[in-house]
């Protein structure tokens, strides 16, 4: 019997996934779609963020959520923090892991958050150092690290650096790689880690692809077979930066799941219960959904979730 | 400088892509079609299946079709021949290259050619025999490689064994593995490789994926990775077997060459005029197109028919 590696699922859709949907979405609803994710086995997942209400309004609920989680979805929970004042309201709520996020890029710095890298990176480190303080697990998401919808290409180096700032900060910081707007193909993937190998090893990132040009899935399988081993997906594919133009879906958790397991990956995500959350997704959002596999059904039928053993 | 490799992309749209469509599409808007492929720099192309007008309504015109190619179309065509009265049709036409279907299943063999499978490869070496001494180019599809929607999972030594015969009765006879519902992953095409290694090398092989579980870029990822050089691809992403429940289209030639040209790859087409077919085919379906490409776009802009010069 070969090894079985084991892939680590970070669900996205309560964040990443509802935050450029026009629909809002209120927090009855999202608490449902939380604790089905969790019920599915996702090993952590964003439920909120602490965005300024008036720039992603879909968020201002950020401490109601929280406050209504099961202990097993608190447990797993991860919020989205900006900057100082998002810090001080992740504070005053029960979260315990913060996610902070530097771009990789001037344009989309300037787009998002309204401040030059320099300063997102400035930011990044004090409220990171806050966090550790107040013991919680921090994890540091560096946007558009593939390619930048203002700027265009995005120079791995400007990655590297940041990722050095970073492991010297906060060594305990997990940072994930992101994929803001389907930039990337596999050959980048493989180019990226291989610059990073002397800073942190594939197992310690964290990636997160989104399938703007379809190769979001094969950006995600050139990652694990490079010895990745943690993703962020979105239950039905859902998602989208609001301030990047033209922003299509993260990576559906459903598509990702099936093409692991089928390639001899574990994960403790039960694919078929997960494929049941497509129809709540689309009637919270009022349109279908974009994984295939919640479409289409697994290949074999209903015997997916344990890894292909014929492998 | 790292060497870069070529690949050579098969265009299935006026074929496969076109097979399963309810939408009757006429000749001339096929040949509009065809041209249009031709022109944006594939290197071959199916216009044509001679199979049962009866069966597959969308292809009775095809002799209409291959009278009507321009050389530079017709020096890159292929027709599908399922049988000894197909290759009588064809052998009447200019059509230069043949390509045989045989199903690696024992029910996609009744359902699709309502033959057993030994029969199918009886009928294939003999069409394949005949079309040797017609001088002929031939190639021969194994449909259902990785996995049939009535038998489901498809053990891939009968695979192998099929390969074997084949490559054994006629030794010039290109090969394509067909992933005719998205049934494979990754870890598949790996293994299916490997084990086929004695027999045929990668580069010899040509792969036809469609993208039904969101896998198909991944899968022809993988098999570029592992020395494959031809693929299957349709413009837009359409298609799909007609005697396949809920098949879904092939892999997308946008999304192809977009993916292995940022990651290194040459191809031969041109990918911005490529994206400008998907408005026609949109227009002759009369449905959006599952190109993501199409849609969003290269990245970086305009600049994406060229090697990635950084990697």
């Amino acid at each position: 019997m070969p090894e079985t590696p084991s892939l680590h699922i970070v669900e996205v859709a309560p964040r990443d996934g509802l935050q450029n949907e026009a629909t809002p979405v209120v927090t009855r609803d999202k608490l449902e779609l939380i604790e089905a994710c969790v019920a599915a086995g996702v090993d952590r997942i964003e439920v909120a963020s602490f965005a300024h209400p008036s720039l992603v309004p879909q968020m201002a609920d950020a401490e109601a959520v929280i406050e209504q989680l099961s202990e097993a979805a608190l447990a797993r929970a991860i919020a989205l923090v900006l900057n100082q004042r998002g810090l001080e309201r992740a504070l005053r709520t029960r979260i315990r892991e913060i996610n902070v996020v530097v771009a990789a890029s001037e344009g989309f710095a300037r787009a998002n958050q309204r401040a030059t890298r320099t300063e997102l990176l400035a930011t990044a480190r004090n409220v990171l150092a806050d966090a550790r303080a107040a013991d919680l697990r921090r994890s540091l998401t560096i946007s558009v690290a593939f390619g930048c919808p203002f700027d265009g290409e995005v120079d791995p180096h400007e990655v590297v650096r940041i990722v050095e700032t970073i492991r010297e900060a906060d060594p305990a910081c997990e940072i994930a790689l992101g994929d803001t707007i389907g930039a990337a193909a596999p050959g980048d993937v493989a180019r990226m880690l291989e610059l990073l190998a002397d800073l942190v090893a594939p197992n310690e990132l964290r990636l997160h692809f989104h399938n703007t040009r379809n190769a979001g899935i094969a950006n995600a399988w050139e990652a694990m077979r490079l010895g990745v081993r943690t993703f962020d997906a979105s239950m039905g594919g859902i998602g989208g930066c609001p301030f990047a133009p033209r922003a299509t879906g993260n990576i559906a958790t459903e598509d990702l799941v099936w093409m692991a397991t089928r390639s001899g990956y574990r994960t403790n995500v039960d694919l078929e219960r997960a494929i049941t959350i497509a129809p709540l997704t689309t009637r919270l959002l009022g349109h279908e959904v974009a994984s295939m596999v919640a479409r289409a059904g697994t290949f074999p039928a209903g015997t997916s979730s344990q890894p292909n053993p014929s492998l």
